[in-house]
């Protein structure tokens, strides 16, 4: 039997081993951490915005059900700024929506039903590297008893998340990438949300994000320097802060925190993202400033894109699909790191006066122009989903 | 007599002197330069973009007969990236159109009209500062023989262009500036251009741009290191670049060089374009790179502001536009300078390849997205005058 390799059980991995595994093309899952880690840490909590097309991949694929059920559909965001809020609606916009339901959850809903399935995922084994004999190309691991093996693979896919190890195994790739010079730090905490919806706030502080995982649990960011640590923002400093930048446009509601974070914003790009046998998705071949919401989306977006191409060789013999996958996976993937950008510069307050200037006018340009709002609007709830644009990953693909 | 003091003939300063003048205000201009130089030097070519409302301001104050009859009305710009042309239809994106019409042409139909009318304006007086005491403000300038003067004057206004003198003469001014990596290396040559609209052409080597003075003479311009010379540059070397960089989307047509010129591109923004009874106007306040065609369309609009705010001082004693020049003419400058520096960063070849990805991606955008179209047309051919957005400068000021 065919045996692909998936190395990190995030949303790529474990969505390409999951639709492999219907179409009876064996692939094991290696993960480095436990399962329980995963699933519950509070460390592990990440995005939690899917795209039209990336809800439609879910559903398709059969993992839609408690993100259809507990999830929160969105019509719309808030944009604050200059003292007032304006909202882009979706619908009117685009057509579609978008639904906010945690990348843990996602994670979770994968686990659970690829292993209900069958389906096999060895938690608590590191991959160590790859090795190439005339046997093939095998996956070097370490167990979770301490032990090295090695397993033969068809192909070894790198999904290992934005610190891959994989990464480093394409030779002569290129590195494209930025430093933002801000970081996010991220509260979670269990009190109501500002907004049903998400607001993100521009103030000469810095900017917000009021966002939130249900009606009961808020996720809240703000722009830090680079330099800062958790330690300089206690508690109540984080609140009023929030209040501050929100400028009025309504009312933050403090609650016990669950989670306190900061991460550095930058964005990245690796080109090509295959070498031989193998591929990288995710956050492994390129990583995006979570201003635009857009990383799960475009790990998802990964796997769907290899998995064609892998059916395609192994029902066909056909491997076009696997050849060209870096330009197709390339092409979101831009405009993706394009969209990311735009949306972290529009809203985080720049050192430079010139820049804070240009700044300010899109914003205000944005305010009244429908095409500025119809191009953000379309590129949030995801640009190959208009039927503007040519093809969303997932027609044809997934029924 | 109430006395304007306007230091610099060009196209802002005279428009100002022009309309006062109908109405029975005196200004006197004051120019460093003479008045040959002015409307034949090769040194003095500068920009050659109407905006609809630059023409229609031009009409209006009586200046229009020329341009009507030998400018060229544009219905559209090309843009050549991937070695496909790609044409923005403006009536059909925008319902307006532009035109071509150079700057010294503007200059030369001025100065003949106001000084046909009885205008004044002091060619070869350099102003040299201004001094104010009991008495009032006064200009001091040298005179062509060489004597020191001053001048009473109610108000005085900078239009003394990018290296202004008078731009100091703000105490507190904020200085808004950001250099590019790159300089324009701009011929004028008697050849057809090669075409009958402007092309925009991004190729990897640099970008850029075909454009022209009327259907005989070419103006072209290329995308070169700040650190290149002109000597560096012959002839044969300029055109061969040329044609490589339309990459064969149309035909360069050599011809014999009128004119070679090196600017680097820079943006700049002075706040408050006032203090006292000192108005700044056009690139003596704030510099847009020229690759979005906006910089005589900003001092066109300065002028009309300033011209409203004086007129409703002299007539109704009425201060208020006065004191909110600043605020009025910024509104325009920040959407320009924010237009331009997306013009300049979308086309131009930049050193980081991260930088590159993003600009290809926004590229392949526009050439999808109906939404980015709109705003790049409409932001080319006048964003206040497309109906869509308050107030066209001329509006209810120029009958």
């Amino acid at each position: 039997m065919a045996k692909v390799g998936i190395v990190g059980a995030g949303p790529a991995g474990l969505l390409l081993a999951h639709l492999l595994h219907r179409e009876g093309i064996e692939a094991v899952v290696l993960e480095a951490r436990s399962r329980e880690y995963l699933e519950t840490s509070p460390h592990r909590i990440r995005a939690g915005v899917l795209e039209w097309g990336s809800k439609e991949i879910l559903r398709r694929a059969g993992l839609g059900q408690r993100m259809l059920e507990q999830g929160l559909e969105h019509r719309g965001v808030y944009l604050a700024f200059d003292g007032a809020l304006h909202r882009l609606d979706f619908p009117s916009l685009t057509g579609k929506s978008i639904w906010v339901y945690g990348q843990q959850f996602v994670v979770q809903d994968m686990i659970r039903l690829h292993l209900a399935q069958g389906g096999e995922i060895r938690f608590e084994h590191e991959v160590l590297g790859l090795e190439e004999d005339a046997g093939g190309l095998w996956v070097v691991y370490r167990t979770p008893e301490g032990a090295t093996e090695r397993m033969r693979c068809d192909f070894v896919v790198g999904a290992d998340g934005s610190h891959s190890r994989l990464r480093g195994q394409i030779p002569g790739a290129r590195l494209h990438q930025k430093n933002y010079p801000f970081a996010w730090l991220g509260i979670l905490a269990e009190a109501p949300p500002a907004a049903e919806e998400l607001i993100y706030a521009s103030h000469p502080r810095g900017f917000a994000l009021f966002s939130m995982r249900s009606p009961t649990r808020s996720r809240n960011y703000l722009q830090v320097g680079v330099e800062e640590r958790l330690e300089d923002w206690p508690e109540e400093r984080i609140w009023a802060e929030l209040s501050e930048r929100l400028g009025g446009v309504a009312e933050v509601r403090p609650g016990p925190l669950l989670e306190k974070s900061l991460t550095p914003l930058r964005s990245l790009v690796l080109e090509p993202m295959q070498h031989g046998r193998l591929f990288l998705m995710g956050d492994a071949a390129h990583v995006v400033p979570p201003t635009g919401a857009k990383g799960m989306n475009l790990a998802l977006c990964d796997a769907v894109l290899l998995y064609r191409a892998l059916l395609a060789y192994y029902r066909q013999g056909e491997e076009g699909h696997l050849l060209r996958y870096t330009q197709e996976a390339l092409r979101h993937v831009w405009q993706a790191e394009l969209f990311s950008y735009f949306m972290t510069t529009l809203l985080h307050t720049p050192v430079d006066a010139f820049d804070d200037g240009l700044r300010t006018a899109q914003l205000r340009h944005l305010a009244e122009s429908p095409h500025l709002q119809r191009f953000l609007a379309e590129n949030y709830v995801g640009l190959h989903t208009s039927g503007r644009y040519p093809g969303w990953v997932g027609e044809g693909v997934l029924a």
